[in-house]
């Protein structure tokens, strides 16, 4: 058994013997129920070899599986070879969740015991396991494992984007007494920095510290320490947190103020999206009165404020300067003969948003990728000088970036040398779809799942569709991915609300040949009322031209044709001043009209 | 206190103090929880005088209050006038909902005693009730009304569209087996006379029979007698019926039925959507286990089986004609100069319709409207000679038929005379949203929800909208408003499934101006698979030309002008060989193309 992961496992199935466990759940969560978890909460990477970003584990003394959707099927075959794993298949007819899974194992067993890390499983995940006994082990993996990494503790800073931290605090406690609440825990990472207007790196891509928040009607503590603060940047925002009434305490500290404070809690309001299963049995345990419900900043936070916005049209006008710059590049490489990788690409993309004065990083990993490599939604790039960029066909390109004053996310397919009839029909029903949602009118209280069809009908009627969402929120120098709007085929009642950012990406994905995705931020507006009611519809924050040159015109609708010359003509307009004559010109042509 | 609904009222108060009631709601609703109850159970109507087809009533000693939303607020004003009930309004941000009044109404009292006719409130809405004590009075308004109707029991008859009612009961057994059941309470109307192949006329525009029926794994129970048959096509569709092994039974014996047979029944289905409280409080009292849910006969009905859909083509193919004749008639009498009322033209369009072999009555009643009266969506035309059509506007009739092999229910809008440039722009617009939703094509597993705004952007892009849905399903030879699909602004997650009948009527509505509705039946129909899944689009049901004189062209997309005039065209070539000559060159310069 020279596997590693094996090996691990097989650990792991000696401590169960000797604790009596039947059974073993391991999730990629942390316990903040993240998106992106920092090294140390990769737990299934580390027992599995698994690096997808969805995936979850169940090891019995004689079954070990892997649970992961269609997205990673492929990769999950691949990484799990060897280490003895099974690949339990999800989002398919056929599926056999693990709740349900567990529930078979355990039937005839009196009592069949399943050891979670309840840190990093949620609590809703927990209460939906049946028929069998759970038994939480906070760091379970620790008992064997001995160089896990230490939780990260990055330099904190403070932003004050039009709202100061008291006025978001005042807010906050005006909720909770009109909601019959006492006090809040807050667990969701983007919603700690929200409120207390600070920022730092704990997480990849997201720049958020690894914290907990408690605020009752007169008092508030964040319970954010690891070890002594050295950074000075750090002292003085702790300190100014300090003088806004928030206690600061460890970060393990919190399980123990619930222990003593519980009589000073009254009713609680909690998380229900990112409440950890060791917490809520915590509360729980103490009599606390809770009330399990979604964070009231989930919403606020989604809601951005005038100076955000003004502050996140200036950071599109930079990102798209560098789009056009890093596009113009490629497009002269290319004429050059040069030989241009992918990750190429990547790294030169990455090196011009780097030079912008507020630029704290990347807010995803950029996905590069040419040809058939951009039929895959999620493509990883490698890290190497192969493959190459093609002389003919479509190339993908999907980056944004972490700015002071807020978040990018955009992506261009760039026509290459010749394209195919399909590419240019795929090329032009896609941009179809994305200017329909673009341009859409819309009555106050109308959710995005309401209209996700506009994106899609020109590439419905078309038989052709694509398995993402239109859409998903952006958060103001937080998460690209946040909260509780989208625009996607579900039944999410949210509203769409004037001040909320959404990404309108359409696309089309043929496997083995290419995958176009055209996709803009757009900002949620007022647009009139009239006896009908109240209008909202988007304007677009991103700021990079759509290129023209593999549209099949004859395919767009006037009112599409003028939307796009509208566009682009705002695009030269509002970048040219930043550019070389070279590039100035260069956009010039490619945002004629059509 | 000369108003008799006050009368009425200060009696129901004597019994109240009599009872020591506290307070007493009165629904509206039949003990099925039916779109349209019969006369007996108008009991709303019969204390208040309010005919509207929504409200419910609550009088307590010192108040009366009728409960009804935006489309009623303005009838009942009027209706109420003199009667000392105050209009509560509901579909409004301030509602205050009855549940939440008798709850504020009973805080202080240690025992508030509310009392409902239990047969005529849902289950659901009693458990909704808090804070109070209810009280089940089954026909409680008859401990002082004399002159209440019977309940109707009109001629039962046969009809087989395709499926056997031993096929459909045998299905049925298999779906409670599946689904861990041994028995089902079926209480909707439909779906009795769905299930069991019979028909009647008990409520108006609705062709059923009112009935309840238990089905077992080995017998079934059908409730339906309330006295001596006499007539014989009933007596041999109850011989017919027995035979299939389901045994006729008194209406009134399914109490008694239940107390006797409780230990037999087993787990038993109850549909949530229509069992009413006084049946419900007797299952759980007798501890029959309950799986409280959707009956499956909803969603199993409202796909249409080959046969039907056969049928239900014919049936459009005859009500078309009666539709073209009646336009034909209606415009020639105007440019004849003759006067015609809205009254005079619905009963014409009666007339027609009843010409047709087929024919068992309309499916809801006629609404014939000019110019302003066209904008109230449930107008009702007065039975007079007045108003009448205009010479210059906009006439809206909505009307359809019940036949032995189908329902309809169309909506056109006649531009007479001269129209002015908004009427024109309306009429376009809704007529773009009409045939963007039914061009549509989306994938299996789509929700009408999920395409609802299709029919509806081109009127918001214009900020204009409609306040109602735009579409609903449609029964065979049923009701002609089924679920459980719908194409509204909700978030009803049930898919649109080949062989469903939806409706499609965007409409535009000016108070005091105009109003217009296009509206065809459409059948959901497969359309094809790729790799990118499974396909579904509509075929029109419904078959009659739409008028193109008012149509701004320059308005229509060439997609939206080649579905009509292809429509169009489509209609000219089923109908013409059942035209007299003059209609027949009539409908032709009608049906031209654009």
């Amino acid at each position: 058994m020279d596997n590693i992961y094996a090996q691990r496992i097989e650990q792991l199935r000696t401590l169960m013997r000797s604790k009596g466990w039947d059974a073993v759940i391991v999730t990629g969560s942390d316990p903040h129920n993240s998106e992106f978890p920092a090294l140390r909460w990769k737990q299934v990477e580390w027992l599995s070899g698994f690096t997808g970003e969805a995936g979850d584990l169940v090891i019995t003394l004689d079954h070990a599986g892997l649970w992961t959707d269609t997205r990673y099927f492929i990769q999950a075959e691949r990484q799990l070879a060897g280490t003895g794993i099974t690949l339990h298949k999800t989002r398919v007819p056929e599926q056999v969740l693990i709740p349900e899974w567990l529930s078979i194992q355990a039937s005839g067993y009196p009592e069949y015991i399943v050891a979670i890390d309840g840190l990093c499983v949620s609590s809703d995940f927990a209460d939906s396991l049946e028929g069998v006994c759970i038994v939480s082990v906070p760091d379970m993996l620790d008992l064997f494992r001995k160089d896990r990494p230490q939780i990260p503790q990055t330099p904190i800073f403070q932003i004050e984007p039009g709202e100061s931290r008291a006025e978001k605090l005042k807010w906050l406690r005006e909720v909770l007494v009109e909601n019959g609440c006492d006090s809040i825990l807050i667990t969701a990472l983007d919603e700690i920095a929200w409120l207390l207007n600070v920022r730092a790196s704990d997480i990849d891509y997201n720049p958020l510290v690894i914290s907990n928040l408690t605020v009752s009607l007169d008092s508030a503590q964040w319970f954010v320490l690891r070890q002594d603060v050295e950074d000075p940047e750090t002292e003085d925002t702790l300190f100014a947190v300090g003088q806004d009434g928030v206690e600061i305490l460890r970060y393990d500290a919190l399980p123990e103020w619930i222990e003593d404070n519980a009589e000073n809690c009254g009713r609680m309001w909690a998380d229900r999206g990112s409440l950890n299963f060791h917490l809520a049995s915590l509360i729980r345990g103490k009599g606390i009165p809770l009330s399990f419900l979604e964070s009231p900043v989930r919403l606020r936070k989604a809601v951005k404020n005038p100076v955000e916005i003004q502050n996140i049209k200036k950071a599109h006008i930079l990102d798209g300067v560098v789009m056009e710059r890093f596009l113009f590049w490629l497009e002269r490489r290319i004429q050059d003969g040069d030989d241009v990788s992918e990750w190429d690409a990547a790294v030169k993309l990455g090196q011009l948003r780097a030079t912008i004065d507020d630029y704290r990083g990347d807010s995803f990993e950029t996905i590069s990728a040419f040809g058939e490599d951009a039929a895959l939604p999620h493509y990883v790039t490698p890290k190497t000088n192969a493959p190459l960029i093609g002389r003919n066909g479509l190339y993908l390109c999907d980056s944004g970036g972490q700015f002071l004053n807020g978040t990018t996310d955009i992506t261009r397919t760039v026509p290459i040398g010749r394209c195919s009839q399909l590419e240019k029909e795929d090329y032009t029903l896609v941009l179809k779809g994305h200017i329909q949602l673009a341009m859409a009118v819309f009555p106050a209280g109308t959710a995005g799942c309401q209209i996700d069809a506009l994106a899609r009908e020109p590439l419905w009627r078309r038989r052709r569709n694509f398995g993402h969402g239109t859409g998903h929120g952006v958060g103001y120098f937080l998460g690209c991915h946040e909260g509780p709007q989208d625009v996607r085929q579900n039944f999410n009642s949210t509203a769409l609300l004037p001040g909320m950012v959404i990404s309108d990406e359409p696309g089309i994905y043929r496997e083995g040949q290419h995958g176009v995705r055209h996709e803009n931020l757009l900002l949620t507006v007022e647009s009139g009322a009239n006896g009908f009611g109240r209008w909202l519809e988007f304007e677009p924050l991103t700021m990079c031209h759509f290129d023209t040159s593999a549209l099949l015109a004859e395919l767009l609708d006037n009112d599409e044709r003028e939307w796009l010359n509208a566009y682009n003509g705002k695009v030269r307009l509002s970048l040219s001043k930043y550019l070389s004559p070279d590039e100035q010109e260069w956009l010039r042509d490619k945002t004629r009209a059509i």
